[in-house]
């Protein structure tokens, strides 16, 4: 298959314009607009676009790229709010998800973090030692991550307007290749990798929230996928056609977003998708499909067939990526959609999360 | 007097490093900490420069400045939260104040803004036809600045956890000058000229809070001020200290900040600084001074003596720069202070905003 070239990202663009036109049906906004899923999904294409629209913002990708002076290497920029409950949690706090989210955002664009931003919503009345620990656990994870927090912002709302400390981390990066990654990219015969097990963030936040009846030893994935990312370039090349980090909505709403931009079916494997028995058991009592539940530690890599097994082996001789899996193929049929292939040799389709069973998971 | 260079600014920071350490003794995050004046920069010098050093961040600037590949133009990078209460009010809302906010950090580093990101915390049950019009706002603001809003972020909180919308923009803007802008560079015999008149933006926001028994026709001052920034470095060049927004604090907090990095003083003239017989008659009714009233659209410079009267000139043929006016100078004593000659030829203290008189003025 050949790969599609950025004037086919332009056009996948504009066909997806020309959609017909998904309407925004509700008058306030609730949870579920901020999952991740359907509705954001909704709410991005009938409020934000038609408000915002630029080609940047349209390619739906992790980061935008920037030509600051239309030659010379690419910049990559993105953007990402934090308002995980608990701050504190197995793995992590916000501080740390906060410089890991954007680094990996920025990752995903295959570029390199330069410098991130923090801009910090506090509720009065919030002990300054916690603020201090959420600094101290924001400078650590960039000095890990290489990178330096260039800029900051405070404000403070009163009492009873916020919840303790939002977080947004804002971030640029330089993209040393010229690859263009677009899930636009992706093509029949492609293979789908993730660089381990699913779902560890999202269930490590629910159960330490104590609302459930569980105790189950579990941590946050929380980590920066730059070095893990890069690997992915280098062994992938131009087979490589895309990148991204399956946050909120988990890893079925991500190949939900590559389907519908390349018009594509991805088959997905049941029994190779990585996921800790402790998950699976969580999501089970809860009835949540782990397919659906949030990393923030884990990447998805869209790459053609002949790079698939030189991109594994870069992934699992990195720490972060030692239980990476191919986990599906991408086919012509049916386009649109992503079906599973079940352990007991059935098959389903996977939609796009609909709903927020799991609200505020970063 | 000679300017001072790129090195004197990073002596300067070391200075600053140096002093004397200064305590936080507030156990808990006040909304005084979010107001921009003392205890802002009390929580900055001893809880997130402590956390976070670097010289980026220590530099104090409204962007900081990168430079991707070690050479070629640099970037100015810079964040922004906007928490302002109400959402709309006379002259803008939250969605063009958000756009100018951050377009103006930009611009104060003497940079063409290149993208911006908005990334929005809303709370449940906001209604939608009220964030579409601020996607809108949002929008237009942004086209007129002639810059895109090129990655965004939403993310939804309980009902009872926030307080509509709150709206963090990040930029990106190129510097296509070599000048070092810093308050570490004002010197002694420079001038201060403010673009316009005070307190605009602040007094607006007041009113339309309509928590006072004031009927007074004022708008917000909210304006993109990077055209007039440009001006002003085209116009002063090498003469140019530093160009900053005086937003939460006001002028009286912002010249502060210059003595205490320049070790210098400044004396202010009460005559010469331009503000509105409105806001000045609120201010007096509130028992607020209209030096530490927070603008949106309003620059300070300082400027070396010869290159006074141009620069003048330069913000007058701007709209936005119409009422500009000279309104202090720069001495070696007393260093650290400013001081204002007032309209009765006596002469008082103007301190750093301590205390938060209007909260959630941005």
């Amino acid at each position: 298959m050949s790969s599609r070239s950025e004037e086919d990202v332009l056009a996948a663009i504009e066909r997806r314009r020309r959609r017909p036109h998904v309407k925004l049906m509700d008058r306030h906004v609730t949870l579920s607009h901020g999952a991740g899923g359907k509705s954001s999904h909704v709410l991005t294409e009938t409020l934000f676009m038609p408000e915002l629209r630029n080609p940047m913002l349209e390619a739906l990708t992790d980061s935008a790229l920037l030509q600051p002076n239309g030659s010379g290497p690419r910049l990559a920029f993105t953007t990402d709010s934090f308002v995980v409950k608990p701050l504190f949690f197995p793995g992590g706090d916000i501080g740390e998800l906060a410089i890991n989210g954007t680094v990996n955002d920025l990752a995903m664009a295959g570029a390199r973090p330069l410098a991130l931003s923090a801009g910090f919503i506090i509720e009065e009345g919030f002990p300054t030692e916690a603020l201090r620990a959420i600094a101290a656990s924001l400078g650590a994870a960039a000095s890990a991550a290489g990178v330096a927090v260039a800029a900051a912002d405070t404000k403070v709302v009163e009492r009873g307007k916020g919840d303790g400390v939002y977080l947004n981390t804002s971030g640029v990066g330089v993209v040393e290749h010229d690859l263009v990654l677009s899930p636009t990219r992706v093509a029949p015969g492609d293979r789908v990798i993730v660089s381990g097990t699913i779902g560890d963030h999202g269930m490590a936040i629910m159960i330490a929230r104590g609302e459930l009846e569980l105790e189950v030893d579990l941590q946050s994935d929380t980590a920066a996928l730059h070095e893990l990312a890069a690997a992915v370039v280098t062994a992938a090349g131009p087979h490589l056609r895309c990148l991204r980090d399956p946050t909120r909505g988990g890893l079925a709403t991500v190949l939900n977003e590559f389907v519908v931009a390349a018009d594509v079916g991805i088959v997905l494997d049941e029994v190779a998708v990585p996921v800790r028995p402790e998950v699976d058991g969580a999501c089970e009592i809860l009835g949540i499909d782990p397919l659906y539940v949030a990393n923030e530690g884990k990447l998805v890599a869209v790459v053609a067939p002949d790079a698939a097994d030189a991109t594994l082996a870069a992934l699992r001789a990195h720490p972060l990526g030692a239980e990476a899996a191919i986990v599906g193929e991408v086919r012509a049929d049916p386009p649109g959609m992503v079906v599973l292939e079940t352990s007991f040799g059935g098959s389903r389709v996977v939609d796009m999360l609909a709903g927020d069973p799991l609200p505020r998971i970063c």
